[in-house]
């Protein structure tokens, strides 16, 4: 059964990205439909009543007697797109590995968004899209300090594992990936301090599902030079 | 294939409380083990690095050729015991109520911890047990205000549906279940305002799973008057 498929998200929400990364990986093509988060439209407030992105539509093809599905944000759209199309598979098939890809994807939104995006990203972009004023530079400090801590958590992964969740590329690769690529946009990863993390990142990049998040654009904000190098 | 289970949990967490009532539901018995999870031990955080809870352990039994397995917080082992414990089943099966019922799961994750628990829950249960002083009157009545609109929405959710995700029981009841118990026990939900989400609660107090909850109690903290009622 064929789909038509809408992706409501934000070109610089980490989550959004992950789901573009298993989109483009999946190798499910998607219209994309910009929206502004911290101003959601009544439509996509109607469609996800929180306000979080992404927000995935799919409509039945002509000919496909299926129902329109709605599924919102990150971890029901990875439940999602695993029980509906099955090939490549992004959760492994190992059940203990798979328990960990969802540890890690649950990492990102219990923790990584609380200990780092809810200081760092909220004061070096979202008070700039927002119109908030100027970042505070304790709060900023704050977040880069733990950005430390999660850094040589995922290094100190990376060192034993191929991929983050163990032996296979899954969701939890999109979600880091997700998260870092946006951090790096913004210049926030040393990534020399973390070897392994660094040649996990550049796999990751060189991978056609990464190539759209090359060419993002934040108004007003350049790319750090290395953003869309494959070898930084 | 049997497995003995053990659940790393806190009583008055409401994540815990989510995946006890989905054990129950499930008819699988475990073994409790209280984390005061303020202070992690060691062996928590060598099952789950970020110290949070629950954490469910199945050890195959005797003639139990399996592995062991380890899944970290609520919304992994909901996955985990669907794809492994069938019966009953706790995702509907229609695609869209099932995108509904995560959505709602991810509602008290991304939305309720941040918008209420952060503030009425840190201030009126969490500082006592961490022994952190008397609340501050602020963040209480900002997290009581919150927690109105949280009411207002499941009520208006549950006026047109039997369930909260729609026709059937799912574990976005439990996700709500595990959150509301903890604040009525503290006294905090005004049911009277909300009848049809009394009801609902009542429906849900009176199943054999929630039986373990009605027993559960905060050091030094009675439970409000009706917390064991099941006719209040």
């Amino acid at each position: 059964m064929t789909y038509t498929r809408q992706l409501y998200h934000f070109a610089f929400d980490p989550h959004s990205r992950a789901v573009r990364l298993a989109l483009g990986e999946k190798k499910l093509p998607f219209e994309e439909i910009h929206v502004r988060y911290w101003e959601p439209s009544d439509t996509v407030l109607r469609l996800n009543p929180s306000g979080l992105l992404p927000i995935l539509v799919e409509t039945p093809e002509p000919g496909n007697t299926g129902q329109t599905h709605k599924v919102c944000e990150d971890r029901s759209i990875m439940e999602h797109l695993e029980e509906t199309v099955r090939d490549p598979a992004l959760w492994p098939s190992n059940l203990n590995e798979r328990a960990e890809a969802r540890r890690l994807v649950g990492w990102f939104e219990r923790k990584f968004d609380y200990e780092v995006n809810a200081l760092l990203l909220h004061e070096k972009m979202e008070k700039r899209l927002m119109g908030r004023g100027a970042p505070d530079i304790a709060s900023m400090r704050a977040g880069r300090e733990a950005l430390k801590d999660h850094l040589r958590y995922f290094e100190s992964l990376l060192q034993v594992r191929n991929w983050l969740a163990g032996h296979s590329l899954s969701y939890a690769d999109f979600a880091c990936a997700g998260q870092l690529s946006v951090l790096d946009y913004l210049d926030e990863v040393n990534w020399a301090r973390y070897p392994a993390l660094k040649t996990w990142y550049m796999v990751i990049k060189s991978r056609p599902c990464f190539r759209p998040l090359l060419n993002d654009k934040m108004p007003g904000v350049p790319a750090s030079a290395h953003y869309k190098e494959l070898d930084f």
